[in-house]
């Protein structure tokens, strides 16, 4: 038979087992920690008419979408959660309660320039909290308990949630006069980083004409260390820099109740992320010993979510982790905690007479125990049979014979230790399912940091 | 604005919060029952490149598939579980331990006529066992156990199991001298339930020369009520028949061992599944009480899975669930379980003073006990805060006010029974995790029958 070379798209993640179960264990904590929260789980299509999905237009975005006809359908792949959550918000608004609080963890599609650690196909694990009309200042300052919470559960230790707000940065280019100029002092501030100060302040100056007095005072407040108790000398010179501020003081005094430590929280005034969108309390997550991956989870409010689709005012607040890059950039940097059990089973169970019943039985016994149980039957020499086991990381194996079934009992190797007992299957259980709980016990990273 | 009327796809099913957690309650209880049977979950791409995709060529599907061109590359969606499974195995065999048992359940894309009940975007929920050159029978009667598991555990009682092997029926064709038109007798066959019997006859004889003798006995065969009995008098007549019955007596001898009542399982000679691709024990699974909905679980032995890939042979034995049609048939069938918890949260905290603090961190500590906790400070009146509590069914409410504040309590209302009391915050929890252990406890299908 012609037969056609089997190979995945470049840009598309297919994991081993192994690694998939590593993979499946962040997805679910992230599910059980968005629903500690409050969020309810959403699974839009995948595929949207393109005039619905491109509502909003034009774009960078827009080149690298997967659009395509069946039939006379013009139709797109979906590019980010959001856009679906836009639409699904304004046609179901009537079924729905407000504030609408919901998480979606799904697979996304951008055709981008493959490279390494780039992907065309990939998860995002998306929250947003909707306002009908209105969204109390709370919603913006329990973001970062839920990315605490988040990363803390999945086992990273060293980061640091930045937040910035915008009606701040947005008053202070009021206030100095930089109106104007607002968009393109962002986009020159958000280089701060890369490039430093002086380069910023001489973009500033020399190609958009901020006085060079006002540019010096503007990233002396950026960059100081202590944002907050700078922010208070500009108190009461301008509404929308005051309101901001007071809600970056709301954001910052609730963290404790809510159980963020301070020292993975920081106000940072540099913190832009992009132009129009957002219009309040805006989020980055850094990876402390690894800064050059940048965000790994990032968000902010917004005044309207839907106004491609519908005159309802829809504010909300929302963060986004790039679920599929983070996991990439955690193998590569040996943050996987290979120790977690990642084997299809926790049991193999391995007759050795030629009625299988009581093999069976026992198999089933274990399962009713909520005991991952495969029952191994192939025609292979023994030690083909304890590798089968050992290579694919099985925990416990049990054999089944004549002399055990005598006795109802039945042997179980511990495959860790070494340690083989001839016991009792509710003996069995029991000290399988506590050597499972250890195995189980750690988190999907370990973050040695 | 201009703005551009939201909508969704016809043929792709997009579920309210409420039915969304029903949804996904029964996908975690496959996930569950699968790894319980120690399969692995897979997750692989959605776009596959065509010539991948569609190595098998030609055949009905491919009309429906959804194919299109990124840059220079021809790809597709995958419209089933299988063939992506074909070319992982095929891909990454040298890195995988055989037999490769896993799972996987995940949407895919066939572009049918738009009809109510029809789905162009839908979920499969599938398992298979892959050998490496051979595969043991027991594997093949290990299936009916985890069909039995899965539908009790979802909740459904009034299903039954039917189990054939094509090699009986392609040996009893032989037997009778029907092998050359054994893919038209098998055709025919599979109208019996529909056509009936003497219908059935008719075609055989006139349209495909059986013998009338012949084609009686062969009914009288295969819709007699006791299969293995009848086919017991077969026996020593024709080798591949022998096989067949001592695979089928192998599979229905493991029954008991392996957990399935009698009354869920039956033997029923006139499935056939098809033609080419299974070539032993063949699986469907009727609900009693609504055989018109066909099969909702169904599979087979297979000789060569990826033989469009590789010169490996790799026999296998796998089943698939169509989630997505099951679950809306369920729906419109009135089986699901409309008492089970679909509410984005457990809790719903809200505050009664200024002073925010406590109210965090009493939502805090609920989330610390694996509460789902929502905080509610949007500014409304009492009674819309109330409403919205009743309206999404989070079953408690938790008023925090002055008094309970400086007492260290809180009132907590369980708004199923209405009864609010003033407890401690560990009273609240013990409280509530036992009325949610209640309302946690039943299964998504509620069977009547």
């Amino acid at each position: 038979m012609a037969q056609i070379k089997p190979r995945t798209l470049s840009g598309f993640m297919e994991l081993l087992p192994d690694r998939q179960a590593q993979f499946d264990r962040m997805v679910e904590i992230l599910r059980r920690t968005y629903s500690l929260y409050g969020f309810t789980g959403l699974d839009t299509p995948l595929i949207e008419a393109s005039e619905v999905l491109l509502a909003k237009g034009g774009g960078e975005t827009e080149k690298q979408i997967y659009r395509f006809t069946k039939g006379d359908t013009d139709l797109s792949l979906r590019f980010d959660l959001t856009v679906p959550l836009a639409k699904y918000v304004a046609l179901h608004a009537g079924e729905l309660s407000f504030p609408f609080r919901r998480f979606q963890i799904g697979k996304v599609y951008r055709g981008e320039r493959a490279q390494r650690g780039r992907f065309r196909e990939f998860y995002q694990a998306d929250i947003d909290v909707i306002g009908d009309g209105k969204l109390d200042i709370v919603n913006e300052a329990e973001i970062p308990a839920i990315i605490y919470k988040a990363f803390t559960t999945l086992g990273l230790r060293r980061f640091q949630i930045r937040v910035n707000n915008r009606k701040v940065l947005n008053g202070l280019f009021a206030l100095l006069g930089l109106e104007e100029h607002a968009g393109d002092v962002m986009r020159t501030i958000d280089k701060l980083e890369k490039i430093g100060p002086e380069k910023v302040l001489n973009i500033l100056t020399e190609e958009f004409a901020v006085p060079a007095e006002t540019g010096r005072q503007l990233l002396d407040l950026l960059s100081t260390e202590a944002p907050m108790e700078a922010l208070a000398a500009y108190k009461g010179k301008h509404a929308l820099l005051d309101q901001g501020i007071s809600e970056l003081e709301t954001v910052v005094g609730c963290l404790s109740a809510f159980g963020v430590p301070a020292d993975h929280f920081k106000v940072d005034l540099t913190i832009a992320r992009g132009l129009d969108y957002y219009t309040g309390t805006v989020y980055e997550t850094a990876m402390l010993d690894h800064p050059e991956i940048g965000s790994i989870c990032s968000g902010g409010r917004y005044d309207n979510l839907a106004e491609y689709y519908t005159n309802k005012q829809l504010p909300g607040v929302g963060i986004s982790i790039g679920l599929t890059r983070l996991f990439y950039v955690l193998e590569e940097q040996k943050y996987l905690n290979e120790e977690l059990l990642t084997a299809p089973a926790d049991v193999l169970v391995l007759p050795m007479t030629e009625d299988l019943s009581p093999a069976i039985s026992l198999a089933t016994a274990l399962r009713e125990a909520g005991i991952r149980t495969q029952l191994y039957t192939e025609n292979k020499k023994f030690k083909q049979k304890i590798g089968y086991a050992d290579k694919l990381g099985i925990p416990y194996v049990i054999f089944l014979g004549e002399d055990e079934i005598a006795q109802n009992k039945a042997a179980v190797k511990d495959m860790t230790t070494g340690e083989q007992l001839t016991q009792t299957v509710e003996e069995a259980i029991a000290r399988i399912q506590a050597g499972l709980a250890g195995r189980n016990a750690g988190t999907p990273i370990r973050d040695r940091g």
